[in-house]
Parts: structure tokens; C-alpha cells; sequence
């Protein structure tokens, strides 16, 4: 994996990821307004965290048509964010991002009506040039180096002062909030542990004083043990439907090996999961005969407190529960945070499995 | 408000809630299946809550023409789940239940794949018998009496020994979810403290304990002192777009006064809330033109403990950040509880304020 760095008009920062050779990174000819900057991180004192209010997002494109996706590659009749005129995989700061460089702005502390600049970074990172393709559709030495590129951005985002937690994530599909459909990603780095994995370390770290045992490895093996939720089992690498999945369709991806986030893992283990990430992607996009929405994402250490509690692995969701029938998060999801799922895990497993690719 | 007493074929409640004389109740001729009953409670580990596994409920009707409604009222040539020819308020149990009645089957403990039966009560209340009317169509008489009939199911739903928590709430719209168009809400008897609402009331607690102050009202007396986030002030209430709102259009409507439930409030509370609440949804469906969708759910006190931290109040929250626009609950909301909210909660004020009723 071979990095170019460059930098957009507007100063952000542009990243080439190859496979081979250096990239060539043309100049970006655009006149681009300065970047906006007006974030805030608002403490929200009733339910104890925080929510970047970022209005200036309301300005990102949405669903441009393809003749203006400003994540394909520069020709003279599409100046877009990658000036290049061709890519493999290309990461980039977000013009809109909801998290960023807060320059000198002071931090803030929890309280009544308390808020701070929404200090963090948020980047984008495209999976191809091919405006059409899908991560399903990428051959297996695209995925690997994708894999790389996260790898790296982790490392490198952990390294900023103040982001906390690296999130590496894809929202694939309108159906789940999708606003551009070139095949991309995204890379948030928060300046906080955002609550979900907060909750997870909290519940590992009790577990280890309760048991002297590791949360996430007693549940990879309970799964295994109890096999009728696995989808998929690799060298390196174990997939199934969690035993109380919370999505129609809900798969975690567990290395074998305790790992703390995508740099620690070694060229073995990567090159195994490209394959098997192409593989349970083509599962689910083949249950119903039908794209489906999903949401892939990381869950990797934080720095700091908590961090020898991690276990990194991949949840990949999908809100499809039918071929014309969508889960939304209603009342007792959104306003409650409880659950509620239409789906046996065992049945979801079992047609994840059956499906022919 | 008059309540009577029915029961459907299956066995299932129904109350029909009346504002003057007692309800005739005619008899469900339906030969319907014995309810299912086979929905399971499972326990999470990593992220330490539970999730109720509901297979039989994909069975539900989605999105039914208006000639096959099932919450409209009975006639010749379409038997519903009401078998008056007409009412004010009905509740009726679920017959797709997320938490039902679990007989002699015994409760579970957290734990390694643990799984127990989802114990709880699930009610739909419809709030009239005209297929096309919208909550903010009913006059505020109507509202009233919804107000007095999910203040009797409150009561109700506490009374049953494995109901620790009533969560009373509307889904509106499609593009929320909404599977029957037919004005209706639900009930929910949670055999738990839902995850948002135990974390607000374990922040009281910790308020409580650090300053001797009660969170709601530091938070309520914060808001009306900044002023620029208020909506409406009544004699009774106060509603506001909260200093760090999640969603695009996020109310809160708190009674001046401190209540645990919907039980406490008196009259003239409960008379000045169905002005109140009408205005407020009206205001929401004039802000683009469009009818918005909005979930409406009331925090309530729990049974046991914590329960003396819990304020009654309502969240109205709409997912329509413009005209053509919808936010997701997509990668940094629902994988890691991350919130970001394009518009800023003083705009939002404003353009709930200036809407011309």
C-alpha cells in the first residue's frame, strides 16, 4: 500500500491509496469558499452526552445525479472533490463535516446549557472510481486495500490531540440516509467514546472484574458453541447473528485473535477478511433478490481509559426486513432505546446462509 | 370520561373511552386464531440491554387499503378489530404484540445468551373512528379524552405485576414507520426500564445527589431563562426545542408543575395540554407545507426504584429536516449513539414560532 498526500483548494487534506506505484495528485483548480467551521457540541444534560449540531451540513449535496457526483474522478466537465482522473481508493476530509479542527477554541465540560467547538475530524474515503460499483462488486485486492486505508486513517486520527474514538463505517443505500451513491465511506473522528461503545467497554470492563474473563471472547465462544446463529467461519475470522440482534439482518465479524483495532491486524488475517467481507455482503444483497441497505461499522479501541477493553470487530446491519418492508426506528427504538426485532436471529443466520452466490 | 369494558374474539381487552354515556359494546363475531404468543426476551451482552425477538409480528398488516382497515369500525363489508359501528377512543390489546401476558413462564436473568419470555402489554389506542383524520384534526375536546384514556391505561398497565414501565406514544407518517394509517398510538407495558429512559433518570439521580436540585426543573428554569429555544408557554406548560436537540424538529412539553405520570395531572392541566398539544402539532405540519411524521412519546415514572427522579413530560420529534429531506438514523446515530443534527435548535424555535395557525 503505497500513500500520496495532497491537499484540496480549500486546504483540506487528500489522501491516494494504491496498491502499486505513487500516485500522480494533479492540482485542485477549484475556487472553493473557505471552510466554514460553525459546529457546536452541545451537552444534552438529561440524557447525559453530547450532539454535534452542525447546520452548515444542510448545505451537502444530496443525491446528486452522476453527471455532478462529486466523488467521481475530475473530467473537464466535472470538477469534483478528487482532481485526479482516475483512483483506487481516495480519503479525503469532509467539505460538511460534523466534526473538525477546532483550532484555539477552548474545550467544555458537561453542564446545564454547555458547548464547546465540535472538535474532531471527519473524513471521506472512496472505495472506487467506478461511480456504479458497490463494495459487493469489488474485487477482493480493491477490499484488502480499503482495509489498509482504514488501517491507516485509524492510526493516523488516533494521533490527533483531540479526537478519542476512530469509527470507520459505510452507509450503503438511500434507504438508510444514503446522499450520495457513489460507492463510499466515511472515517469519524469523534472527541468523545461515543455512547454505544462506550456501553460495550463499560460492560467488558465489568465482566473482566466479575469473571477475570475477556466479554467478547466468551460471547464468540458461546456463539460458536452454540453454531446455529454462525454465518460464515474462516481461517482468521468468525461471523454470525448476534444471539439478541437487534436489526432484521445483523452480523458481527470477529477476528479469532484479540485485536484492538484495523492496525493490528496482520497481513493474514486482512487478506482473509477481504474475502470474507466480499462473501457476506453478497449474502445479504442476495436474500431478497434486491440491493439491500446496510450499515457497516467498526467498533475499535479508544485512547485512554478502557482502551485494553476493546475487541475490534465489524457489525454490518441491514434495516430490509422484507422485500417491500423497511424496520424504522420508531417509538420504542428512538424514543426509548428498546429494541424490538421481527426476525428470529437463527432464521435470519439460516438465509443468510442458503443464499446461492 | 365513561369507560367500557369488551372483549374481542380471541380473548384480547378493548375499553371504549366515551366523554358522555357508556358504550355499547356488540359482540366480535370473528372466528380468529388463538393468539400466538411465542415472542422471547433476549439478553444482549455486549451492549447490556434486552431486545424483544418477535417473529409472528412480520405477520402484521402492512399498510392496508382503507376499505380493509382494521382500526376503523366494523361494518358489513369490513370486520375490524372494533366492533361498534362507530366511536370516540378505543384501546384494544395488540394482536401482533412486542411484549405480551407470559403466563407461568419464568423470568430470566442477564447473562450470556439468556432468553426469557417478553413479558409486558401492548395496546393500541385509536384516537377516532375517521380513517383520514390526523391527532392535530381532533378537536380538543377529543384530545382530552385520549389525554383521560392513556391516564387510565397508565394506571392500568402499572397494576400488572411484571410491567415495570408505561411508555404511551404515536408514530405518525409513513416515512417513521407508520404501518396503518388509521389515527392511532400505543401503549407500551415495558417488563423493564427502557435504556433512554433509565439513563435520564439515573442523570437525576446523579443531579440530585451533586447539587440537591431536580434535573427537569434546573433544565425547564435554564430553558425559560435563555428563552430562545421556547415555543409556547400556557398557564400549565412550557414547550421547547432543547438546547441540544437531536433531531431536526425536537419538542419537549413539560407540565410547570412536577407530575410522576399522566395520573397526576389535574384538570386544568389536562385541559390546557389538548390546547397546547394541538397547536404544537399543527405548528410542526405548517412549517414546509407538507404533513410531517413525528414520533410523540411521554417519559413517565417507572415502578421501584428511581422512580421518585422521574418528571412526566413529552417529546414530539420529527425526521424531516426540509421538504424533500428525511434524517436517517444511519452510522454514527445508530451504530455508535453518536447524535448530529443539521439544524441548529434556536432556528428550529424560530420556525416553529413563525408559523402562521
Amino acid at each position: 500500500m503505497i500513500r500520496t498526500d495532497a491537499r484540496l483548494a480549500d486546504g483540506r487534506d487528500l489522501f491516494y491509496y494504491s496498491s502499486s506505484a505513487a500516485h500522480e495528485a494533479p492540482t485542485d483548480i477549484r475556487d472553493l469558499e473557505p471552510r466554514s467551521g460553525t459546529g457546536e457540541l452541545r451537552y444534552d444534560a438529561l440524557d447525559g452526552d453530547w450532539v454535534s449540531v452542525a447546520g452548515h451540513r444542510q448545505g451537502r449535496a444530496f443525491l446528486p445525479s452522476t453527471a455532478e457526483c462529486p466523488l467521481c474522478p475530475t473530467t473537464p466537465g466535472n470538477v469534483t472533490e478528487i482532481p485526479a482522473p482516475s483512483f483506487e481508493v481516495v480519503v479525503f476530509e469532509n467539505r460538511y463535516p460534523s466534526f473538525q479542527d477546532p483550532g484555539d477554541a477552548p474545550g467544555v465540560d458537561a453542564g446545564l446549557l454547555a458547548a464547546g467547538p465540535n472538535a474532531g475530524r471527519c473524513e471521506v474515503i472512496c472505495f472506487s472510481d467506478d461511480h456504479d460499483a458497490s463494495f459487493a462488486d469489488l474485487d477482493v485486492e480493491r477490499i484488502r486495500l480499503v482495509l489498509d486505508a482504514l488501517a491507516d486513517r485509524t492510526v493516523a486520527l488516533l494521533e490527533i490531540p483531540y479526537v478519542r474514538h476512530v469509527f470507520p463505517f459505510e452507509n450503503c443505500g438511500e434507504e438508510i440516509g444514503v446522499t450520495i451513491r457513489h460507492p463510499h465511506g466515511q472515517v469519524y473522528g469523534y472527541p468523545f467514546v461515543p455512547p454505544r461503545a462506550l456501553s460495550r467497554l463499560e460492560n467488558a470492563r465489568r465482566h473482566a472484574e466479575a469473571t477475570g474473563r475477556d466479554l467478547v471472547r466468551d460471547v464468540i465462544d458461546a456463539e460458536l458453541a452454540d453454531g446455529s446463529r454462525v454465518v460464515a467461519q474462516t481461517e482468521h475470522w468468525v461471523a454470525f447473528v448476534p444471539f439478541a440482534a437487534r436489526w432484521p439482518f445483523h452480523m458481527q465479524v470477529h477476528p479469532r485473535r484479540d485485536v484492538l483495532d484495523l492496525s493490528g491486524l496482520d497481513d493474514a488475517e486482512r487478506d482473509d477478511l477481504a474475502v470474507l467481507q466480499r462473501v457476506l455482503l453478497r449474502r445479504l444483497h442476495g436474500l431478497f433478490g434486491v440491493r439491500m441497505p446496510y450499515i457497516a461499522g467498526w467498533f475499535q479501541a479508544p485512547k485512554g481509559p478502557l482502551r485494553e477493553h476493546a475487541r475490534l470487530h465489524l457489525e454490518i446491519v441491514s434495516n430490509r426486513r422484507a422485500p417491500g418492508k423497511l424496520k424504522h426506528l420508531a417509538g420504542s427504538e428512538s424514543a426509548m432505546g428498546a429494541w424490538i426485532n421481527d426476525i428470529r436471529p437463527e432464521d435470519a443466520a439460516r438465509m443468510l446462509r442458503e443464499v446461492e452466490l
